[in-house]
């Protein structure tokens, strides 16, 4: 059994695909130097080890010594130093790593192999005493704590203690003398705790640390980690342990440190990009004592190193196939890479290298395809905070990102005002406690929206993305004082007229108006999304009400409409007189004649969507929403209204109570108003169908019954429906939403009627879990930090719960008619995840709302080839 | 083939199980001549002709026409008269008749074989003319719609005529010269719709009748009837002719009609029960003309005839092995059988019946138990309204009814009136618009309640049946005014005060008080219950939440506690402000200080409970209601308990609009409540492990937390409360509802953590159909009316759909946990429907509201004979 790998110039054992043997830093540690990349030389005790250890009640393989002494002397031999030397010592890390990262192992030991001999000759070799003993206490603190358990705290209060005496506040005020003298206090508590001298011999430390760490795979939070993470243990059968030579950039001006990313991270410019400093370690860097310096400057600075670099960077690309966030260190003139990984970019910068790449005939499209992540095109089809203006402005409360972009605007606090404005040409945004159906115009009207109450898909958020418009919900620091228009944050208000800026894609609100950069439609998101277009095999269609909608979702390249809701047209002020005087209808007839009244404007909303999606199908939902919806709530509304309807304040009100429900979300809507008032399905069914004779050819109407749970509500609606349907003489299909759980258990008997499914995972959702999403808002935060439900099940579809009930759907209803076709168009029909979920349960499109058509056309492609 | 089939004296071809071939009329005429049953004779045309007749081409097999001759013969040999005859005419009724029963196919056609002359012959033997061309015309009507086609209403219109034209209102008052100018203008019109004499031919008249009830097979309405009910076509494949001989009742006085129970179908008492009238026809019993005459009178009027007839009557109970609801009829002194069927009856005569029937050797026990209809044990354990007495009181609306029993008293319209004068001793009816839990007080103390909404599964409706308390729901004809304190009616108008009576085994409504009969538990029931209990293997808990509940359950044979809310106990008087101090607390100290307040009298509860229960498993739900349920509504209110409490009203209404949903039913409640607030699951947990402790051995409380649907929910309470639990050192059992779909669809994540399941199938109906159970009353009243859901889904588990989802948690939670205790707690808990399906699933037991469990009971050991 071999079990120490080396890893440097003159020899390399290891390679990435061992990592079960080597794990995963061991592994990378061996293929970049396999390649050639200027990595510090060390050695990887195998993960083999750890495994024989708890396998032979806690002995080492007996070889193991030997070699690790080898390798040791390996080690020595290439970097010219001497482990345990006391004039040119050899430091190393001591890290763990398994297959899998795994928090709660243990995870580092630096400087080990210092002693109270070596630290005086790091600190003339150095010219840094100060360096020395800092790096001498930080070896002893991160040992005693690690490898001797000793609480950690202790060793911070003898900092504190320290400080105090010397009346300092600041780690880097401290002097070679304080951290001397830390030294010796550490070396004292040491004894105390351990009735022992803090070990001066190097070995022994090193022995002391790989145990520490074998031990560590061990221990309580390791255990618990692999269980909840499922992680297969006979894949994963321990840790390694990864021994390296330690390289310091701080010794001297020849020495250096700094961090690059190989292209630039935020544009995806081919160009490396990163900062640096001389003579410093990496955390000063960070610490920001000393300004670091831009890449760029390195190569005045060092031309040799900059050009090395480059070299490096370009090897790094060719090898790992994208762009890499390195971390590197000049040691006297020499180049060493600590650390590479795929780097972190903007949506803007993911696309560009993507499409670059595969120019560079580095990657595939395919692969190309799965370097951006779907959610992040958001950033690209939005105007966005400009990030080096924000600084300058007060972020007054942070609320949800409900409908991403960024926008400004005077504040006003009702639908009434921002229609004014609208006319007048002023920029609002509406801010209301939450919102309601009869604050769509007014949301229309403004240029974003801000509540104070509701989630992620309350009515607000569901809209907003609907209009593409921005939008921050559930902003629940803020009061909404609607009577006063004053919004009050703390001991901040704000009162109407007063502008402020919302950011849509963080949650963030910040008083003024915060500059904002435009959107640009790059041509590599043109080439990416024709791309994705080729690959994927799933449609994707749009949820649009509105000809805007259908035009912007035509415009991002959707096939389509999945689902048109009939409900906003219904508000449209031309015609919502009507709707009123057809909900307070006593009779049938009076019903229809206001019905006739609505009946050309609606013809009209469809034949519009018709011209627009011509060649393509269109989904038209029939009307979903309970009634009350269309009936004023406010006494001064309902006075208004009465008047302006010619009936009486008690009649109107009368109605209104009768239609009260006390969980309208499981009232009566959807097909049981179709059951109820048959004539307004008629109605729309009517103007479906006049307005695809009146465009004429390609057109083939989907009419969709909402909200069936039962094959009866559906066949009953369908003999009627069809009826009138039947006399225009053109083909169409009818069909239901599912949504309901019933409607997923008994979709066998459903798709025997019915021509096709759309899963409406709102609802399902709904109802799955018994939560309203009007009102979970509240306690799904708490869910979600007490770790029971993490995410929010309106965001992605919860796969276990209402995903089993699709897949029931799906089997059922394709057992009776194997060609039935089945969407989404419910709001997570955008969301990456559910998209992968739905090509894996074989759904024939999903359909999103038009600003996320785009990212639904990736998903859909990085479903495809990821199967 | 044998196409035609003889019953008579002469011989008997078929019997009972040949309904396939005979049809079921058929096989019964068969069966009764048989065993010896004097029924008139005839014979049946097989089910397999009208078979034939459809495959070849509408044409009847070549020996049909030869063996109805010959049967005709016989049938005439046997009655001494003559088919076609002009002077003693065989008259016969021609019937359809199938397997199943079936609607929409040809009824019957009477006295066929009468003609101009055969009239004369009949007028002159009865010595009755106006009989003989009544009957006549009867023939051509029947003949000439049914055979003909020609529209009923032309017939109408000729009677009609005839009647303006003789000033004669009534059929009664109709001579015999006015039926014989009625049918000569039916001739006549049936010449000019025909083209053709109305058929004076007998035989001619016969193989007419025989082709239209064979056509009626295949008419729309049959074969519509035949798709909806799945009629199976391979054992239901056509229909039978019966063609038997007419008898008369009223041809003198030697005969006579009548109809009989031989027993007494509202006591049960073993004695014949009927009515007759001599020289009479059927209808003339119906028509109440003439007074019937008790049967007991037969005896002195005829003690040939009537020792015949009980001879009958006892040949056939001991046949049918049951009580018969008889017709017969005495032809010149010979009694004829005409029909016999299982005889309805009360509750109260099924339990005699059934214990009379066991004690006369002539059933089992196990059928004595299908003998009785669960449901009807309802009419035993309430009391009822003295039917007698019944038609003297103003019946003024109709609504559902609720929860059984008949109760009058003085109408109020608030709890607070209530419970006024019950400490006065004065008997009231609650009157709501809908109740709240506010209102509990009030419905406790009032004799009865009656809402305007909501339907058998509302909030009155429950609370109701859970107290075993009358209430009528969802009386739509009466409008509330709580203001005025009136109910209105159409004109009508009850003030507070006046006197009502509610029958809530029916849902009327009466004006006044109405005498009622008290229920009587006679040693029948006693007897009956017995045999049940020793056949059941399923058990029967009880739904109780009061001491007085559980008693009642206990006595009535409940084998524990199956789920006690204990929301209920939370509005008691001299807790519910320290709920509300614990809802209005702003920080975990000052809720739990309210909570320590409650916990001594929640201790005091679950103390009382165990120790009715001693020996028996009580199941105790923890907090579910959202707690707003808690807090005031009304302005009045809020300010004086802003005031009790002393906190502003302005803090009052600010917690009340922060707990506000837009759908409770899905909002913060049940489990979701206790990970918010673990502190009010905690006192609970404590105050019923503290019960169990002082009550001492025998107690194991079974702890249920309510609305999960995500496995973790149920961890993370179980890890907080296990830890209070365990400090007592007895056993317990913690498990879960299962009301989610959710918690069905991942049962087995969750019974891997609970032990035991308990079936919400309240809560989970509503979540699978998407229906809230307040407010879907209003659409399905439409959809039973339409037939989409016939039945009330919240009184019958729908087996389809929420059943399904039930089988997989039963399947998904027992595959991981075979030994798994089930049970079932929500209303439908106590429906013999219901039951017999949790029987079918594997179930452990039902849980029903304390009167219902005699019921349930019944319907398990029921259950369990029928599998």
């Amino acid at each position: 059994m071999k079990n120490v790998y080396y890893f440097g110039k003159n020899k390399t054992e290891g390679e990435a695909s061992m990592k079960y043997i080597l794990g995963g830093k061991g592994a990378n540690l061996a293929e970049m130097t396999k390649v050639g990349i200027p990595v510090p030389a060390g050695f990887t005790i195998s993960t083999e080890v750890c495994k024989y250890y708890y396998d032979n009640n806690k002995q080492n393989p007996e070889n193991l010594e030997q070699e690790v002494e080898e390798n040791l002397k390996l080690l020595e031999a290439e970097t010219g130093k001497k482990f345990g030397d006391e004039n040119n010592p050899l430091l190393v890390s001591v890290r763990s790593g398994a297959a899998s990262s795994m928090p709660g192992m243990m995870d580092t030991i630096l400087n080990l192999g210092i002693n109270s001999r070596a630290v005086e000759s790091l600190a003339k070799s150095s010219n840094n005493p100060r360096f020395a003993w800092d790096a001498y206490r930080r070896f002893i603190q991160m040992y005693g704590s690690v490898v001797s358990g000793i609480e950690h705290i202790k060793f911070e209060h003898i900092i504190e203690e320290k400080k105090l005496e010397k009346g300092k506040k600041l780690d880097t005020e401290m002097t070679a003398e304080d951290w001397q003298e830390i030294v010796a206090a550490y070396k004292e508590l040491y004894l105390i705790e351990k009735g022992a001298e803090f070990p001066e011999e190097a070995k022994k430390q090193l022995w002391g640390a790989i145990e520490a760490v074998i031990g560590s795979w061990n221990n309580e939070r390791a255990i618990i980690y692999r269980r909840l993470n499922k992680i297969d243990e006979n894949k994963v059968f321990g840790t390694a342990v990864n021994i390296q030579s330690m390289v310091f950039g701080n010794t001297g001006n020849e020495s250096g440190t700094g961090v690059a990313f190989t292209r630039n991270p935020s544009t995806g410019e081919k160009k490396a990009y990163g900062e640096f400093l001389m003579n410093a370690q990496g955390e000063d860097v960070v610490a920001g004592i000393r300004t670091p310096r831009l890449l760029s400057e390195l190569e005045k600075e060092n031309k040799e190193i900059f050009d090395e670099l480059m070299a490096v960077f370009k090897k790094l690309e060719d090898h790992y196939r994208d762009m890499q966030d390195v971390e590197f260190t000049i040691e006297r003139g020499k180049l060493y890479i600590l650390q590479t990984r795929n780097g972190k970019r903007t949506g803007l910068a993911a696309v560009k290298v993507a499409v670059d790449l595969v120019a560079e005939g580095m990657i595939s499209e395919k692969e190309a395809i799965n370097r951006v992540e779907a959610e992040m095109l958001n950033q690209l089809l939005h105007p966005r905070i400009d990030n080096k203006a924000k600084s300058s402005f007060k972020l007054i409360a942070k609320g949800l990102p409900a409908s991403p972009g960024a926008v400004s605007g005077e504040v006003v606090f009702n639908a009434e005002s921002a229609v004014e404005a609208a006319e007048e040409a002023r920029k609002v945004i509406l801010v209301r406690a939450e919102t309601s159906p009869e604050d769509l115009a007014g949301m229309n009207a403004a240029m974003g929206i801000l509540t104070a109450r509701g989630g992620m898909t309350s009515h607000a958020a569901v809209v907003a993305r609907g209009m593409g418009k921005c939008c921050v919900s559930g902003c629940e620091e803020i009061i909404v004082d609607e009577n006063n228009l004053q919004i009050r944050i703390g001991g901040l208000t704000i009162g109407e007229g007063e502008v402020i800026t919302l950011d849509g894609s963080t949650g963030e609100v910040f008083l003024g108006k915060v500059p904002t950069v435009e959107p640009e439609m790059s041509g590599d998101f043109g080439t990416l999304m024709g791309w994705a277009n080729k690959i994927r095999k799933m449609g994707v269609r749009t949820n649009a009400d509105t000809p805007k909608d259908a035009k912007t979702a035509r415009d991002f390249g959707a096939e389509g409409i999945g689902l048109c809701r009939t409900e906003h047209m219904f508000f449209e002020e031309d015609r919502i007189f009507a709707v009123r005087q057809m909900i307070v209808a006593d009779t049938v007839e009076q019903r229809q004649l206001a019905l006739e009244k609505i009946f050309p404007m609606q013809k009209n909303d469809f034949k519009q969507l018709f011209e627009i999606m011509a060649g393509l199908p269109v989904k038209i939902r029939l009307l979903d929403p309970p009634l009350h919806e269309f009936l004023p709530k406010e006494n001064e509304d309902i006075e208004k209204i009465a008047k302006e309807m010619e009936i009486t304040v008690e009649k109107l009100n009368e109605k209104i109570d009768s239609l009260h429900e006390f969980n309208p979300m499981m009232g009566h809507r959807g097909c049981r108003l179709g059951i109820t008032f048959p004539e307004i399905f008629e109605m729309q069914v009517k103007a479906i169908m006049t307005a695809a004779k009146e465009v004429g050819g390609g057109v083939v109407p989907e009419i969709m019954i909402p909200l069936v749970g039962e094959v009866r509500e559906f066949s009953w609606l369908k003999e009627r429906l069809a009826k009138i349907a039947d006399q225009f003489g053109i083909k169409y299909e009818m069909g239901t939403m599912i949504e309901i759980p019933r409607a997923a258990i008994t979709a066998d008997e459903i798709a025997a009627e019915a021509d096709f499914f759309s899963f409406g995972t709102n609802d399902l959702t709904q109802m799955t879990y018994g939560f309203s999403r009007d009102d979970a808002g509240k306690f799904l935060k708490d869910y979600a930090e007490k770790k029971i439900i993490p995410e929010d099940p309106f965001k992605s579809v919860d796969q276990k719960g209402v995903g089993k009930l699709m897949e029931m759907a799906i089997k059922l209803g394709r057992g009776v008619k194997p060609e039935l076709h089945i969407g989404i168009c419910g709001e997570q029909g955008g969301d990456p995840e559910t998209i992968k979920f739905c090509q894996k349960i074989g759904l024939n499109y999903v359909s999103c709302s038009p600003y996320r058509v785009p990212i639904a056309i990736l998903a859909a492609a990085q479903a495809e080839t990821n199967q």
